[in-house]
């Protein structure tokens, strides 16, 4: 298994580095060595100790693919990794990794750890395309174009206008892709969830573990809640919904001939000039959204522990992040080739006077562009 | 068409009365009426030229089936309800209807009126579900039960830890069905979504609007980005979910004896002693998932309006308020009836020492039951 | 409750008669008087019981959303029906109503003589929209028109091979839908599915109450399995995809003004001829694949028999089938008023040779149209 | 990218070696050859120049990912591999190779290829769990055991009689697996699907180049209907629903101490014997589930061929294909450990009679397993 099973079409350098077996596994290590820290800070064990876990688990290489499948045949996940980690170990440092732990904790977490790259991956992009829909916006405000709904004319509106509601939910967007990225939550339960292991010091543990790593510490773990993890799915579908709908009218528009978005050929008709970056966003949008409904629709989990629901997100969340950040980049790539054939456009109007539609597109595009802008401003 | 087709077990009478094409013809009435007003409210129309439109629409009596179905015939929804309106109006007031709006405008602002109640209806069900958990998890906290993880047995909890990790969630979820409904915005945009007929007043039409009905008002219409209905329903969809966890998780306990929560009969066996509300809960949550999704799931709108996505909305927003009526319905009266069978969940222990699990379920129950408190406070 | 809760551009007549409650409880009527009949047969009870029991199921006047409710409440589905039919009948056939029975038998059953009638209606919805695109396509055939290949031009083509291209599936689709018809199967397991309370003569109840009701006699019942009721939805689901298909196209082709398909107004814009029918035909389409992922995307039933699952279908199928109704229906509508632009399609070709894409059309042609004459032979 | 992007439980090595980047691009090299050998077969091109194209094509080594990337780049995810198979031909064989054809007629006939073996292996693995099932069911024919019906004691019912109630359904999906493999079709449209490059010997060609695949070759391209990927998706998907069914069930029966299937670990109590390849295969069942929503629940192809929709089934059918190979592996696993515990289920009876439930389950037993006879025999 040295190839790839995604096609490259949907996914990006930086989503394949973080949602693989190797990332997953990077984000379990931080975990565990978090989780060390925090029973040092609370007293628990001896720094030293948690420096040795510390070290050991942020310095472990392993074959990723392998230690999972491994893990997926004794029937524990986590097992053979914990093994791995304690087989360097001093017996008081073996005795400490994942104490009170149990696998579903140090699994969340770690997706959690690498959603928050992806998340903050998603909104990069989104700002960047942002920034081309704002600078086109400004550039056409004042170019008129053929309102269509249901496909149908129905009279002159500023080009920049059309741009600008293309923007405005990609504003919004980035912010919940922010909110979803600071709520991301530690998972630290223990076999029942209740941390019982842990104590009179569960949540002073679950504080530093949270701080270490970034995340929030919530009231109570959530294995058998998944509203948590609904929630980061659900931002990003929205995203993707969005994205979708401003490749899918590039296509139309480059179906009209009023714009073309880049020189995608044909095997059959070298002429062609195929929007295919604005089809990729639009293709890879929809597996997103397949990928967000496996987590989205899952059934419940059972009582303390999920059997399957839970550990079929084990996929939806690299399928999500993949397809979801090709969606981004592939509209990035359309929107920065996006060519505008503006006498295609007036064509199209055949003489209806667009005054009106001038004016009111100046105060859409105000509208939007000082929104985004703020948004620019807060990074 | 006098029956419901609706099965009578995925509604309540509440979401009956709004979700139908009577209640989607009373928000419609409201729109045209609020409109009429903020027309006047910015001096292009007089105030009694506002007030003859206001007590048109408020009075008006329409057999709502009938005219939403010659809608459909005359291929436009709106058209004929629009002239019923007219019909009994002045010169003046007749031009004033409806002026500068389309029928998008109407349709979309009346679904989000329904929504309003709708969220509501469904708040004020999660309240009463989440009072009966955390009575249920104080009284409960030194109950001793076995966890199950994947179905197996994982030792000791406090049941009432599991009940407050029920709550929990619904907790969140009162939170967002909260904001869900003060994010409810206006519609209006004019034909091309860029309000152009109503000129330089375009904006103040628009909060005037907004404010006579509770509503946001945003930056710009939103005929063509569906973001704002995914919102409206992934959040109901959300709560479902964990409803349905709950529910679940309450025949799962019946299954193994420790619980009964009602007395659903059987056709062939009168003694049995079916979880009839919890697996109502659970069926119609499923429905309402899959109603979630033709919004969540939708081909994104075409350039200014959708050709079919946005009149899939039409059928699809009563489908998820009814079921999720329903669901939360049928959630509270399962817990109403819900009954502990302490012996059972003793013997299932095996002896096995519960001390620890006791001290951590307090723990458990104090942080949820204060979370809970906190928004009973806020009403 | 007096209203219709759905849109009625969601539904038509004959689908609000059949899947409405009223609808499912005549089924679920014929059911008993079946079995009645069967126990007869096989001369476990004396024929003048059966008939008095058929007479009793088939005269039977009840408020069927009433007597459904009332089943909820009971925590039955059934049990309020079964005893309406026992209260005027003797005690030998009150003793014989529903016997060896299990309520999960007569709503199946009830739901699959409902898919019958329905099927039998999509196919004749089908072969109507079929004659009309083979009429069409033969008128169409040397019409020359510019194929497009994501929405780009991509050289010319026959416009009677394109609607030979959109027949050839439906061609497929009559054919699944009769087969699903004649895999509906009746269900008959008793409280275990093992039909033990029928002893030896379970056989040949089973067959002689599937000949009476037209259904097949499947080898088992199949309460826990629902790959039957997943088989009818997956046909007529399939069925609306590929009326999605081609309703989209006639809104695409409208959207280039190389065809028009009715006269669709708007309330802001009365010039314009919205192709409103293929639009609501679009729509109807993509809750019909919602209202099948209910049963498609289900969780799988447990054990002997769902706790949610199966409850969600009762809801499901009336979606499926309203819906799917109506997209038919205003398919065919659509394909009705279809009217060809046959300049504005030359014009797009801009004087390109279509001498060989007018020969291939007639073979495209002839091929499907003959598929299709063989289908409406067969009826 | 020299990782698996997919969670070793997700998939098998046949399937990792089929669905892939490599496989992918075998299928369009023997779809690139069989072409090549038509042309000859109906004399358009000389024998010996197909014979020069099959050796390329055949014996052409790829680096399959970064062709397929350099194929996004390029807008036409098939040119590259094109020019390479054509950079070390004579310009006779250069100018033969993909005469005539469109990337989507070797993209969609590959994946038909790829199909092939995928449905064989699935079929292959179903009859294995049959087997086991079969013997289980026979085995334990006798074996007394509580029913449940919504998860609530129903009375006695032979263990056998619910094995063979699992099995009924895999019988005809067995079935089911073998029709969706014969009805795999060739694609061969061309540019507009009409064939036009063809001429005369359009459906020549397809039925020579049909037949060297293996193929059906229908009566026109399909490459805006989707109904045909459609199909082989179902086929997959209710397999997987089918085999959730019953792992669900396993894992259930685990919970309730009846069964044991397997020794799964757990990180944090190593005394478990959770039922992990059942869990593995309702999690895998479920994203398969998802995957082939991709394509059921699609967005309908824009005219000739589709922007974005066809795309998305790129990464679908590997998706469906992988997780459904790694369900039906799972559940074959654990079904070869299924252990059952008799004194439990006699336990749960409570003395109850079951006499008349073992008559009944030898029945049910009888026919299901001469059901799956059959299937074996024709094997």
């Amino acid at each position: 298994m040295t190839e790839p099973t995604f096609d490259p079409g949907f996914s990006t350098a930086e989503m394949s580095r973080v949602f693989s077996p190797r990332g997953h596994v990077a984000g379990i290590l931080r975990y565990e060595a978090a989780l060390a820290g925090a029973l040092a800070d609370v007293g628990l064990i001896e720094p030293d100790v948690a420096r040795e876990v510390e070290a050991r688990c942020l310095g472990l290489e392993v074959d990723a693919p392998d230690i999972l499948a491994r893990g997926w045949a004794a029937g524990s996940p986590l097992l053979p990794l914990i093994e791995e980690i304690r087989a360097g170990l001093s017996p008081d440092a073996a005795s400490a990794v994942h104490r009170g732990a149990t696998s579903q904790d140090a699994i969340d977490t770690a997706l959690m750890l690498q959603a928050g790259v992806g998340l903050d991956a998603l909104r990069a992009g989104l700002m960047a395309c942002g920034a081309k829909l704002r600078d086109l916006a400004m550039a056409h405000v004042a170019t008129p174009t053929m309102a269509r709904t249901l496909l149908q004319p129905a009279g002159p509106m500023s080009f920049g206008a059309r741009l600008a509601l293309w923007l405005e939910p990609l504003v919004r967007h980035i912010d919940e892709l922010e909110e979803a990225r600071d709520n991301l939550a530690l998972q630290l339960g223990g076999l029942a969830g209740d941390a019982a292991a842990h104590g009179m010091e569960a949540a002073a543990i679950a504080t530093a573990t949270a701080a270490r790593l970034g995340l929030v510490a919530p009231p109570t773990s959530w294995h058998g809640d998944r509203s948590r993890t609904r929630a980061v799915v659900a931002a990003v579908a929205a995203t993707c919904s969005s994205v979708d709908k401003v490749a899918g009218d590039i296509v139309l528009l480059a179906g009209f001939g009023e714009v073309t978005a880049g020189s995608g050929r044909s095997s059959s008709m070298p002429d062609k000039r195929n929007p295919i970056d604005a089809v990729r966003a639009v293709a890879a949008a929809q597996v997103c959204a397949a990928g967000a409904a496996v987590v989205l629709g899952a059934r419940p989990p059972e009582l303390e522990r999920a059997a399957g629901g839970w550990q079929a997100e084990w996929l939806a969340f690299p399928l999500v992040f993949h397809t979801a950040g090709a969606a981004v980049e592939a509209l990035d790539r359309s929107l920065g080739v996006l060519e505008v054939d503006q006498e295609r456009m007036l064509e199209a109007l055949g003489g209806v006077d667009h005054a009106a539609a001038i004016v009111a597109g100046e105060r859409v595009v105000a509208a939007v562009t000082a929104a985004f802008s703020a948004v620019e401003e807060r990074g």
